[in-house]
């Protein structure tokens, strides 16, 4: 594997509305996305990006707030009430080779690769194998054959 | 403010030798700068660099293994033995006005500006005040009046 784009970091928030306005007022943020619900994941979501070197687009931040009682990061939740930093998502160019090369290094992969918040297929790595550190994988958009 | 480049992500580690061999061996970094101590700040420090758009430089993450028994992120590291994400940092251009701008607010600095990694002047701001993040604030290299 190479190392790809850090896509996004994932920061979970108990409101979305409210992070949106901490971006926007406090942060300066000038391209907030509109916030969509992705049940599949157990998320509401909302990108907003950050400015990349010379113009380019930079890393986004991906604020999310639990869908419903049964979201996956109700638990991270309750342990930080006011949010924080979730996960981290790396882009590849194939989501299946990336996927059978972490198999062969015994990373544990947690699910089967399915389709993420920006349309391409992901999948989750256990923090435990990532040093840490709850870790996306994510097809970039144009790219692979999914 | 206007929301300024990410510049890293911070990942405490308790090893920085095992974890260059991790996104060496495991996500593919290809440059990975020299680890160097930063003893003011408690901490040794290594960046490795992912890459951004159209080849611009992408946001690193800044590797941060405890300098002693009194590093501020060894309560970090007991909590959390694996390491993790430990903070966010985002670039603008002068770190006083940016500091009168964030007490304006009511946000809480910790501690004066000082010198960071990346060797312009940085401050923290309360995780508490910034949706659970701790965020670091850094003037870009090349700019400020420092």
């Amino acid at each position: 594997m190479k190392l790809g784009r850090l896509n996004h970091i994932g920061v979970a928030t108990p409101s979305i509305n409210d992070s949106i306005i901490f971006y926007r007022d406090v942060m300066g943020a000038t391209k907030i996305h509109e916030p969509f619900d992705l049940p599949a994941q157990g998320v509401k979501v909302c990108f907003v990006d950050t400015p990349g070197e010379n113009g380019s687009n930079g890393t986004q931040i991906e604020l999310i707030e639990p869908y419903d009682e049964h979201s996956p990061i109700n638990g991270f939740l309750a342990k930080n009430p006011l949010g924080g930093q979730h996960h981290i998502c790396f882009e590849v160019p194939d989501i299946h080779i990336a996927k059978a090369e972490f198999e062969v290094l015994g990373k544990r992969i947690l699910g089967e690769p399915r389709i993420g918040a920006h349309g391409t297929p992901i999948f989750f790595v256990h923090p435990k194998d990532m040093g840490g550190m709850l870790t996306e994988i994510m097809e970039s958009p144009g790219e692979g054959k999914h």
